[in-house]
């Protein structure tokens, strides 16, 4: 860890520490335990399942996969870290690493991961905790109010935690690149996840989210959750949406390419996103709502799909008419951090409510930007037969070229996702910045 | 599929429609609803774990990984599955194979998962459903006698199930050749694993374990969880215990490398360790108890300390005196089957507990072997500094050459595991039979 990642994280956990302590003074707690959780057992056997610390144990303790710990916030006292040591052979025990960090707490080893007892006074439990084990504790187990001002605590990001999520991303570019190598070697889904994994130095299982690695008409099924061990005899497309971690920081970057066998409707389409992409980034800036930026992205498609033929109407018209979004049903972006759909996207800064407009149900953020936020901006554009089907009645069915937008069928999709953070006045494209010098 | 896989599924099928009908008329109920099972959100999250489908519904319907399925057995009618097919755009709908053993399933295509309304009648309902859910079904939920009784049908494996277990060999071996070349060629832990994936067909997720890759002193860990992604300078030993998933059933396979820095007695108790573990295998029948064989083991193990000289004393004195189980804390092997540790270890054929010795509180295997049983072969030998260090007081201390105990620290351990199904009049050893012939 260098200096200036030494010195950043000093100054996030002090801004967290006043957070902390002007938080549980306005909702009537003496401390907070957060619990890091545990994996789970799968029903009826012995092996476990995979596993992702809490969120808010991470903000404050950067070890991602640490479990069975717990961590207590007073106002006014060092945070106290019940750091889980069993005494166990069988597994590797997890240790505190040598860094600048662990001095800002009280570590106390524990060997059984048992929640400590907790000093007199009034106390909240947050985390995958039971009800009876908060009773034991004297507790209130998850008040939801203190999490939605947690969460709200999480939305802006510190200086820390910036240069944390930009790491992720270098991490992340490297795979990048390795999966698209590995595609145009003519690999399989398997080979270039593979291939992302070594290059970007991890294992699928400590991934914030499980790759979609997508060929051809895969790229079209927007959580497409396989990897086909045999590739293709065309190989179309590749589209890859994969992230990486960093001190519990989450890369969620998306890239799409072409293969020897893409179409030049593709091709064209490809690059067309591209700069919309970088677009709809150059908008973003403190105060910009991104509802508005989900509309200014379907304007966008909208006059794409009208410029390259494959709609046969105005761009208005392919807008109003909601043809844009059968071509892509999912939201500009959301908040990254922590979680890779990190916390507080819709709600407002006093933990209101701000839910998706009708029109577009699957916006993750529904606020106003905000400077501090990281989020992702991943315009798309897929063949989706069970969303253009409707189109097929009515008033748009001869809106659109069905032949060539068929043939798009076998490219699957495009999406172009960069991860940004939204500065003073403007914003910093953390992907992009990487991609231009490594 | 091949026409003989086929036959011996449809074989394998019609015995489980006798066995059930035979076991719900014995305890009582009209039918059994087995539930696949689905995957858990991490808490706070909308990020999914990893998933393993129950093994009893695994025992019927071989699509490992399935989710929101349920099947219903009633004695004298074709099973019926409730598979689940969602109308869903965001991930690819699971598929039926066209696959000759679907033909004996009455099949219900489902959209939301939701259980199915029972017959009337009294019924069961296996695997994680919730309290509330059986109730609605009317069901008694997880009966623990008709689970142990199915759990016990599980013990001897069908010709199909042998083929199955037999495939599922063949493919972890071609991952343990993968990353034995990994790691000759230098490369880390990671790397290792990846090649193993890569070579196997396989992702991470998809194995019925976590694979063990440890290089050095990490291969003394029993059930090391990391892979490093940088290589140690000096390569002295390679662990890998790695397995693969066919139609749910599992391979479960350790092997251990000597690396370019690996110690002469390193070198000589791998030979050692080979030699012992085949013999052991030679042994195994039907009526030979496991925990004799757990003892045969460990009197093994004292007779290559000795012979090697690592143990200064005679091989009866080790075996009294513990230091074996020092050097090897964990079981002979276990049942293998759709879990990894298969149900049915420790009880008796009519599901009555049978615990382990004291002195071998890690052995999963208690019974005397059957024909039909799959089980693992493991004998393993390694440094483990927090069972030897008693031995540095007492009787043991002069027992031991020390130096050379700590020069092995460097290399971990030993472990060499065969998948092993036990025949009429001996053993079948499915891993060493296609390591011979590929």
């Amino acid at each position: 860890m260098t200096n200036d990642l030494a010195d950043a994280q000093r100054a996030h956990l002090a801004r967290l520490d006043q957070a902390y302590a002007a938080l549980l003074a306005e909702h009537g707690y003496d401390g907070v335990l957060l619990y890091s959780g545990r994996a789970h057992r799968h029903f009826a056997d012995d092996q476990h399942a995979s596993f992702a610390t809490y969120g808010h144990f991470l903000h404050w303790v950067p070890l991602a996969g640490l479990e069975h710990s717990w961590l207590l916030i007073r106002p006014g006292q060092a945070p106290c870290l019940h750091f889980h040591a069993p005494r166990d052979f069988w597994h590797l025990a997890p240790q505190l690493p040598e860094e600048a960090w662990v001095e800002a707490f009280e570590v106390v080893y524990q060997e059984d991961g048992e929640a400590p007892r907790l000093p007199r006074g009034h106390f909240a439990v947050l985390g995958e905790v039971s009800e009876a084990q908060a009773e034991r504790l004297g507790a209130a187990l998850n008040p939801e109010a203190l999490t939605l001002a947690l969460d709200e605590l999480r939305v802006r990001k510190s200086a820390y935690e910036v240069a944390c999520l930009r790491e992720a991303n270098r991490r992340a570019l490297a795979g990048h690149g390795a999966a698209r190598d590995a595609f145009l070697a003519g690999g399989a889904e398997l080979d270039c996840q593979l291939a992302y994994l070594k290059a970007a130095r991890i294992r699928e299982s400590a991934l914030p989210y499980q790759s979609i690695v997508g060929i051809n008409a895969h790229g079209g099924v927007l959580h497409y959750q396989h990897y086909d061990a045999e590739a293709p005899r065309q190989a179309h497309s590749l589209l890859v949406d994969g992230g990486h971690r960093y001190r519990g920081y989450c890369a969620d970057i998306t890239r799409s390419w072409a293969g020897p066998a893409a179409s030049d409707d593709y091709r064209a389409l490809l690059a067309g996103m591209d700069r919309l992409q970088r677009q709809l980034v150059g908008e973003l800036a403190p105060g910009i709502g991104y509802v508005s930026m989900q509309e200014r992205m379907h304007r966008g498609l909208a006059e794409l799909l009208v410029a390259h033929g494959l709609v046969k109407a105005s761009a208005e018209a392919a807008f109003e008419t909601g043809i844009t979004r059968a071509f892509c049903p999912h939201g500009l972006g959301h908040l990254l951090g922590l979680q890779v759909h990190d916390v507080g996207g819709r709600q407002d800064a006093q933990g209101r409510p701000l839910p998706p407009p009708p029109a577009h149900p699957a916006l993750r953020l529904t606020r106003p930007l905000e400077a501090g936020m990281a989020i992702t901006v991943e315009p798309g554009l897929y063949v989706i037969p069970m969303l253009l089907e409707p189109l097929r009645q009515g008033a748009t069915a001869g809106m659109l070229d069905w032949a060539r937008v068929e043939a798009l069928g076998d490219h699957g999709g495009i999406r172009i996702e960069d991860n940004v953070v939204i500065t003073g006045t403007g914003n910093d494209n953390l992907t992009r910045d990487l991609e231009a010098s490594p």
